[in-house]
Parts: C-alpha cells; structure tokens; sequence
C-alpha cells in the first residue's frame, strides 16, 4: 500500500490544496524520493502529505527511504532538530532560535545533486514545512534555491466553531456541521480529516468544536457520555498539529451535576470541575481547555453568586493547571437587556469597563478572549480599547471569519483587509507602535499564552464555506495568524495561485474583487461606522431601526435632524476615553475623527460636512448607488473569467454575484429611502429615491 | 346510570357553562322532571344538557319521562314540531313559520301546574332552545312567564381553526390544538366534546378543524388515512348540531395523487376530486365541505393554470355537489411579493379586483370567504368593498377572533365593538340600509348558502383563550352570527352574568373593561388607520417600519412631512371608486373621511387638523399618552373585583393586565418617540418623548 492512497480524504472540494500537475516547474528528480527516519502522528502526517502531494503534481509516488545513512542523489529529507544532520545542513539551517514549531527549509548542493532539507524544531514544524515546501512547489518556486527560515508569531492560533450537537451551526452558512448530526458525532470522519489538513496548511494549531453557547446536550461534551468522540475527533487533529477545546456551560455543576451552585468559590463546585478536568484529560492527555461565555446573553456565569469574573474564570483555572490546560475566557459581557430611551448606558463601553480592573487577578492559565470590535463583528467599528489594555493578563484577539453581518456568504466579501487594519491599529498602550498584533502575539507584554482566534465559516456544504470565495477568508486567517505582518496582496496572491493556478487574469480580476470587496459591502449597508442596521435575529438585509427600539444596546438615533451615537466624554457616554491619550484624542475630535468611524464617535446632523468634503446624508446617497455600481463591476470581473476554471465553480460564484446585485439594490433603496424619508434632503445628483 | 354523568366533560374551564347553584330562582318544582318522547344524537344532546344544567342549579336530577301522554303537573318538555303536541302548545307556540333551527320556549299553565315546552322545527332547534332556557335559568328568569320565538340569522354561523397536525396553531395564543398533536389525532376526546358543547350554546353549526394553509400531513386529512378520524370528530360535532370542515390544498392530485397538474379543467384532475369526495362522505354522510386558500400567499391555485377562480372552485363544488356540500372559497388573493417602492399597486383593492369581475360564474354551492376589511384584519381597517357587492355569488363574512394584530390574547380586547361597526356598515349596494349584515345573512339577494365565519381563538389552555376574559369574544362572536342585531350590552352583559354571575360590582367594572377595549388598544398601537406597524412575523408588539420595505404590500409611507396610504381617485390608488357611491364620496374626501380611517385613505402632513381639531401628530401623542392612562384603569376597575371570582381567574387576569400595561408603554414610546423623531414636531404638552 502507498502512502498517498492512506489518505481517507473526502470528495469535497479541495480548497487551496489542489496541487495541480501544471504547476510543477523543477525539481522533477528531487521528488522522485523522500528520507525520513523519525516517526511520529504529526511526523507521519507530514510525510503523507508529501507524498500525496508529490504523487498528485508529477503523477508519481516518490521512494521513502527510512535509513538517512544509505540515502544519496537527489532526495527531500524530512527530519526534527533532534536528528543527526549533515554537516551540509547545519551550516545552512540554522534553526536552533526559532520558537517549537518554527522549522527550516534548504536546499544543500552534495555530489552533484540537489538534497532539499525540511527540519523542524518538533514535528510540528515539520509538518508546517511540508505544507510550506507544497505551497512552494504549486508556486512554482525553484526548489534549488529554497532557503526559508519561518515561525509563527502567535503561539495560539484558533478557531472556535459555532457548532450544535443537533448538527445546525449558530451563524453558519455553509451547511450543517462536520462534528454532529442530531444530538450526536457524526459517524463518517472524512471531512473533519479533511479539514484538520486544511488547518495545518494554514497554520492553525487549535480548535474548539462546540458552540460557545452551549446548550443541554454540549454541556454532556465533558462527561464519559462523549469523550470518547471527542477524543476520537482530537486524535484526528493531533495528528495534523491541532489541539482540541472545548466550549463549556458554566452552570454544568447544576445542570449535568447534582449540586444547587456553580458558585466558583464553593468547594464542592471547584471539586466538581477537578473531577471534570481528571475525566477530560484520562481521555485526551493534550486536551487543550476551555471556551467560556460566561454572563453573556442570558449564558450563567459568576455574576450569579457575587463573583467576579476573576473568580469565575480562575477556578476553572485551577482544575486545569495540573494537566497544563488553559481557561479561554470570552468579554463579550454586555447588558442585553437595555432600555432602549437610556442613552446613558453604551453597549461598547462594557468590555473594557468589566475587565480592564481586573488586570493581574487572573490565573497564568486563563486567556481574556477579546473581539476585535467593542460591539460584535460590523462591518465596520471602532478597534476594541481593550485590546493591549491590560498588562498583567494574558490576551487574545477575537475575529469573526462567517460573514453574520458581512453578507453571510452570499455577498463577496473578502475581510483580510479590515483583519489587517485591525491587527496594525496602534494601540499606543506602551508608546508607539504598540499595535494589536504585537499586543496578542505577546510581545508587548509576554503574556503566557496569547493569540488570535475566530468564529470559523466552513460547513458540510461541499465546497465548504457556502460561497466559493470566502475559502479565501479562512486562508487568509490562517496566514495572518502566523504571520500577521503578510500583506494582503500576498496573501491574496497566494491563496488565488493555489486555489485557481497562475492565470494572469485570474490573479488581475480576481485579485481586484477581493481587494475591494470590503469596502463595497461596507458602502450600500452600513455608512460612516454605523451598525446594526439589519434585520434582528438572523441578522441579513437592510432593516434601519430593526434594532433601534430593542434590548441589545444597539441604536443609531436618527432623526430628521441627524443620527449618530454620541461616545465623547464631552457630552456623550464617555467610551472615548478608554482608548489611550493619541486614539482618545483622534475620536473625541469632531473634526478629526476618521469619516468611517464619524457616527460611531459622534451624533452629527446630515449636514455636517465630513473630511472627504461630502455631506453626511450625501455621503450616504452617493456610498450606496456607488456601491451597487460596484457590484456590477465585481460581476463583470468575475465574467470575464468564464472558461478560466471548472464551471462548477464558476457559475456557483456568479449565482452568488447576481443575488448580491439584487440584494445590494435592496439595500441601496431601503437605506437611501429611509434617510430621505427621515432627513427630507433630497439626492443632489436627482437619482431615484423611493 | 344519570343522564348527567355520561357527559365526559373535561376538567377545563367551564367558561360560560358553569349553571351556579346561586342563579337559580324560580321555577324549582317545574325541574323536576323531563318530558321527551324522540330521541336522536342531537337530541339526547339537548336532554343531557337540560340534566346536567338542571342537576348543577337544582343539586338534584330531574326524573324523565319518556311517554308524553303519561306526562302531568309541572315539568319542561323538549319536543320537536312532528310530534303531537297539546292544544295549549300549538295556541302559544306559533314556530311553523320559522327556518329549520328556530325554536319556541313557552309556559303553558295546565291543571294548575305550569308546563315549559321547548320545541323545535327539528331537533337542532331544540337544543338551541334548551341552551337558550338554561341560559335563562342561569340568568335568574322567572319561567312561568316565559315566550320565546327564535331563529338564526346567519345560515352558516362557523369557526375556522387554524390547527396543524403538529399540534400547533398558526395565530393560536392559547396553547395548542385541540385535535391534533404530533401529527395525528388527539386520543382524547373530552375537549373537544367540551368545546361542541360550548359553541351548540351560542349557536355556531359549522366547524372548519385543520388551518388554511395545508401542509403535507393535512393534505392527507381527506384521504381513509385519517377520515376514520375525522368522522370520529364529525361524530362528536355532530351530536351538537355542528357540521364539519376540511381545509384542502388545492395541489392535493399532484402532492397526494398521482398527477402531474392541478389544472381545474383537466379530466383527471375533476375525475380525482370526486373520488375523493366520495371516500368522504362514505365516512361522513353530512360532511360540510371544502375551506379552500388558493392562490394566496404562496399557496396552489387555479392562476397556476392560467384558471380562473370561479374555475377552480366551481370544479370542487362539482365533486361536492352530488353530496350536498359546499365549496368556501377564501378571497384573501393578493399579490405577496410586491415591490415596495411600487406605489401603484394597492393590496387594499386585491379581493375587489379579482372577485368582482367574476359576479355570476360560481356554482350554486360555492361560497366566497370575504374578510371584514380589505387587508388583514388589522386593529381598524375599512369595510371590504367586495360585501354586498356580488349580487349573484353567495358571500361568507371572515372575522378573525384570534387576537393575531389585536393584542394576541395578552392584551384585553373586546371585539364585539369591532364587529357590530363591520355589520352595521352601510354597503348602500341596495340602497340606503344595505348593511353587511344583511348582505351575508342572504337578505339582500337571497343567496343559497351565506353567513358569518370567524378564525378562532381557541387551545389546549385550561381556560381556553389564555386570557380569560378573551372568552367574551368567543360569546360574543357566536352570539351575533345568531343575531347580528343584539347589542353589544346585551351580549355583554350576558356573558358576564353566565360566567362571573350577578354582581354589580362586576357588571359595571368589567362592563366598563370591555366595552373601552378595543378603542383602548386602538389608541396606544394603531393610529388613524394606520396598520401594519408591528413586529414582522409574530405580529406582537411595535416596530413602525416593520413591514415599511417588505413584500407584504403593506406601507404607511411616513416621511419627515406626513404619512399614509392615499387611496384616493383623484391622484392615488383609486381604490375608494370600489366602494357605492356614498362611501366612495365619503372616504375620497380628506375633510368628510372619519378620523379613525384618516391615514387608510390619504397622505397627510403631520399638521394636517382632523376632525377631532387636533393635528394628526398631536393625536398620535395624545392617543398614545391617553391609551397607556386607560390601561391603569383597566387595572384598577379589575382590581376592584378581588374577591368576588375565584382566585385563579382574578389573578390570571391581572397578571395579563400588567404585562398589557408594561407593553402598551413600550408601544406609546416606540410610536411617538418614531414620529417626534421623524417629525421633529414636539409634543405640545410636553411630556417625555425619547
């Protein structure tokens, strides 16, 4: 039996790990064998890949020979640091500073022959390596010259799926779910093998499979009832690099347990959760812990008993220190029940306004899961203030990859570009430059763990993510995570290389529509940083007040004279002033605020005159045409590249394409309608405005 | 075995049954004993009824004989008009000259004794007037004077449910169905025997038990899979004189049969429905026939075919005609995916518009369904033009009793008020005095089938309704298909002595409640017309704009400067040339329009100065403010009555009253701070707006 055909791999789609025999360039003599002596899950993995992946590009399996003393000639070697290496190697791979899945990749020239090294500090790098050298060779990347030293920057690099055990997906809009189906695992493990390769191509070393709101059957995901699965799915993912969590119930000692508390400081609670920890971890010894929303949109949590949320989260904490565990522990703690006629109140103040005291009273084991944004995922918001804030706690950065209010994977809209924004904000939390992502990779204040994570997009749909071209939004995740000072365009470059080859025309248009794709959704819905203008609860289409007269702390406050929520500390809710003296100071200026963040800062009449000179209310009436406008040229792109790929993908994009002209015309109409309506000034260039 | 005791009755609430032993007045002696010589299902209904009343205010049963001649001294005879009955009968009780479910209640004094005949033209008319005699008693009426001569007005006095197979109702506020759960039957029968009962009291004779929009399982309802029972419930019906319906859909030869159309004029499609017409009266001989929705919001239809509706529905009353059934066919034919920024189009003018042309193409026993107003039974619409306007089809008036956009059985709202305005509304189709009344009893054209149906508002709840006092819609509902000429008092009244008893107290406080109710609700939700301004879907609670941009047809247009629908001839929908004359005149002139329809009919400015003197914002604060004050009082009237009902009922109540008040605040906040924002008009009393 070959290694490649071991490879259980399902018929979806492949994503970006096509590996297409076009792409193959040199080095033809180079991947007729592999060395590889030492063996491991991961390490095995890799050489998989490597086989399957070289199988696929030249037609033919490569040799694997497991004695490196007896290999000669052209070969690829696989090896850990630990490995007695050549005295070629050691002079070119010096790998020995890189962090534990840093790895190395040289080409050493010995006897005439070109011997391509792929070392890891673990196997872990390793298979980091491979997926690198793969990416390479789909690139077309002469391999006779390859000298690449590379480590990720984020130690912990997640995604948290959003996934319910009656197999739907809480925000999902790709299908069902890959790890349940009604009330149970499902059966078949080929997509979550599947996916676990993805990740690893990607970087991601962490997965939490269960929804974060976790109902009666997921509070049963820690009990002997489902530990073997869970351990079985874990098992899958160890084997690419992946760590596996779980999202847990807070009030489990009541719920699953027979006790009447889940007070944190209750022995018998803190008892309860030991016991938990013991079971979890004489099933999956590398367990890597758990995600909390705990007081959070009516989820229990400490507040219940008095505590704080250091309390709640440290006695998780402790039950899993001895195994070497971590407490993700999410801030997205608001009142949901807020009375809409109180403008005092702001939703966006509360992360910041719950956590930032707590600073230092956290265990070194439990990680602050923070969102990008200080209100959920728009389009567009400010950078959270929180992020960076806290010196003394360990931090991590929360992104939202499914598209809940970006389009839902109907609409194109390719969000590395607000990821990057976000990442490269400064914070000024130690001076400048202290930017977000120096922040959550730790360097700012070597944190013991740190590191992005993200709501994921993917689903049992067959090409994954609903719409062909938000795969590149996972991609480009998982890049960035690693190495969140890649630019766009290479990674944009990248993904559109592996996903639909070389073509120059491919990479011009495609390229342009997903560089511009943010920005067009950003302008038919949502102007000038104001939220929330959807429809409630499944959060699609244009609805301006759809949460306005609503419990969620989410309102604009239009009138006929203006709109705009009033954050300064001047004369409004003050949030401004949790952002450091540079930011505080940007945002609270009427004048020198930002135009997209201008009605999340400030409430302004329709006339007020933004930085671009426009009007606000013209601004709105130009953004939307404009933006519809844009989405005919996302299609007349997109048409251009008929006949350039398989038709299956072609077309399932175009489908998607047309909806989103449709729905961006309805967003168009109802926004303009409803500020023409409201404002009563009438469009300057005369369009139609219903 | 008692007479009594066969009755299965439930344990539920009694609601206007409840025969108190205080009631009771006169007459003790003349209970003793029953005279009834025929006997049938109905019947023995009405002897049972007469025992148990009489055992319940008596605390004793009544003998009962079986043989008239050997009949003597005091006693109630139930008889119907075959019978021989005594000289002093046949001098008192002139009943020939009514229609088949009329009746007579007389006291004859004979031999010194006095004799309560109850006699009927058939035996439907005895128990009517045996529910009649023991409203009487309940009602304290002294017996020995008693002559009552009666009669329906309405032919068809029917409830439609909206009940699906699951156990849900669509529109239901009152806990499930109560003749299907997980989709079968019920297995128990008792409440549905209760609920005959019930609705033979106040006179309903036609039923309708599955939903109007059919789903696969329903579509089954006329199949041997469940006609056993659904002739099981026509069974228990039937005993009380009630006949029963099935809601069908339309595709039912493609979803159940085996063909590929529904096409009303194909052979098999004709051929198909009479076999199924025949399987159904093999089960049910006197089964009712077809409640159909065609062509409705998203429903099957004729149209599909490029059919006609009298085609459609004159081929199922073809396949129902041999068996004397009828064929109800709904108007609510509307064009539901309407663009919103199309002004042109009206749903108001949608059932004239395509019901109208169609005057003198249904068969004999094809009936048209019309809804009381020309959308969807909003708090107030105007009068549907299409009543009185067909000279040559037989109409059906549609109530919907259900609180679906009138508070939803949380809110108190009366709508006897409602309903005696809708049928005491001049059509003038005949002339002066052609009331919707008259039109749908077949006194203006003599129609062969027509009368009065409603959507009820009934569940599995112990009290029925979820409100208790939304109990008096029911009454009251059944009531005026008797009778479309009581009064509101009267039936009022009535309903409180039977269900709450005698006190003064009671009859001037919750007299008061109910009879400002539904202005009550009018005030603090929908103003001067306007409808449409609540929560899509559910249809509970406020959102202004909430059906503003949708498909449903449904908009109110406001702006900066105004609001309403302007259904004027002159420059809008034209919608008022499809009322007669006097009403067109009346409602396409923006000074003679009433108040209440202000803004069903015309787009005026916010200052536009009704009728009142008030400007149309100034009434919307001022109604809104006024409405919340009412409901308090509405509280305090009932708070009054403590004490004098049961405790369960008092607080059942009152628990509804609060949540009525707490969501008539946020109903007053969310309409005038909308408005003040839109308008920027301040209220000129000053209170607070948000």
């Amino acid at each position: 039996m070959s290694q490649g055909d071991k490879l259980p791999y399902s018929t979806a789609d492949r994503c970006w790990l096509r590996y297409s025999h076009q792409a193959l360039r040199t080095g033809m003599e180079l991947l007729s064998s592999i060395v590889v002596q030492h063996s491991s899950a991961v390490m095995d993995s890799a050489l998989q890949e490597m086989v399957y992946g070289i199988k696929e590009m030249r037609g033919a399996e490569p040799d694997i020979c497991r004695d490196p003393a007896s290999a000669s000639g052209s070969f690829v070697r696989l090896a850990i640091l630990d490995e007695a290496l050549p005295e070629a190697w050691t002079q070119a791979g010096q790998i020995q500073g890189l962090n534990e899945e840093g790895y190395g990749i040289h080409a050493v020239q010995q006897d005439g022959a070109v011997q391509l090294y792929v070392v890891g500090r673990t196997d872990r790098g390793v298979l980091y390596g491979v997926f690198h050298l793969l990416r390479l060779l789909q690139s077309g990347a002469d391999l006779a010259a390859l000298h690449v030293l590379e480590q990720p920057r984020n130690r912990l690099r997640m995604l948290n799926h959003w996934d319910n055990m009656d197999g739907s997906i809480e925000r999902g809009y790709a299908g069902n779910s890959i790890f349940f189906e009604e009330g149970r695992f499902v059966r078949d493990d080929s997509r979550i093998r599947d996916y676990a390769r993805m990740l690893a191509s990607i970087g991601i070393n962490s997965v939490s499979i269960n929804n974060v709101n976790v109902h009666r059957t997921e509070t049963l995901l820690i009990t002997p009832e489902f530990l073997p699965d869970v351990a079985r799915v874990a098992d899958i993912f160890r084997s690419y690099g992946i760590t596996t969590y779980l999202s847990i119930n807070y009030a489990s000692p009541i719920t699953i347990g027979d006790l009447n508390t889940a007070d944190p400081l209750d022995d018998r609670v803190r008892a309860w959760w030991k016991e938990r920890a013991s079971d979890i971890y004489s099933y999956i010894p590398d367990f890597g812990g758990f995600v909390v929303k705990a007081d959070s949109e009516h989820r229990p949590g400490p507040f219940t008993y008095n505590r704080t949320h250091a309390e709640g989260a440290n006695m998780l904490g402790e039950a899993l220190r001895p195994y070497g565990g971590v407490v993700i522990w999410r801030c997205f703690v608001y009142n949901c029940l807020q009375d809409w006629r109180d403008r005092k109140t702001d939703r966006a103040r509360a992360a910041y306004d719950h956590f930032k005291p707590l600073d230092g009273q956290f265990l070194e084991n439990v990680i602050l899961q923070i969102k990008n944004g200080p209100m959920d995922f728009q389009v567009r918001e400010a950078v959270s203030p929180l992020l960076g804030a806290m010196p003394k706690t360990n931090q991590m950065l929360e992104f939202q990859i499914t598209q809940e209010y970006t389009g839902q994977q109907k609409h194109l809209c390719y969000l590395v570009p607000q990821w990057k924004e976000i990442l490269d904000f400064d914070t000024y939390t130690t001076g400048e430059g202290a930017t977000v992502k120096r922040a959550v990779s730790g360097e700012l204040y070597r944190y013991a763990h740190s590191g992005i994570t993200a709501v994921v997009n993917v689903g049992s749909d067959d090409n994954w993510t609903g719409h062909t071209l938000a795969q590149a939004n996972l991609y480009g995740y998982g890049r960035l995570t690693w190495n969140p000072d890649l630019t766009e365009e290479e990674i944009t470059s990248e993904w559109i290389h592996l996903t639909f080859g070389a073509s120059a025309d491919i990479h011009r248009e495609l390229g342009a529509m997903l560089a511009e794709s943010w920005r067009i959704y950003e302008s038919y819905t949502a102007p000038l940083g104001v939220g929330w203008m959807v429809n409630p609860g499944h959060h699609y289409g244009p609805n301006v007040d759809g949460y306005e007269y609503s419990v969620w702390g989410t309102y604009h406050y239009a009138d006929c004279h203006g709109i705009g929520v009033n954050r300064t500390v001047k004369d409004g809710t003050g949030y401004t002033a949790q952002y450091f003296p540079e930011n505080a100071d940007l945002y609270e200026s009427l004048d020198a605020c930002p135009d997209e963040l201008l009605l999340f800062f400030h409430h302004v009449p329709y006339t007020h005159v933004l930085r671009s000179g426009k009007t606000v209310i013209q601004h709105i009436y130009d953004s939307h045409f404009e933006g519809v406008e844009k989405v005919q040229e996302l299609i007349l792109r997109w048409s251009k590249l008929e006949g350039q790929m398989d038709h299956e993908r072609y077309t399932g994009v175009m489908s998607r394409l047309e909806h989103q002209l449709e729905h961006a015309k309805e967003w168009r109409d109802v926004i303009n309608t409803y500020f023409y309506r409201k404002s009563g000034i009438p469009d300057q260039q005369g369009r139609t405005i219903y």
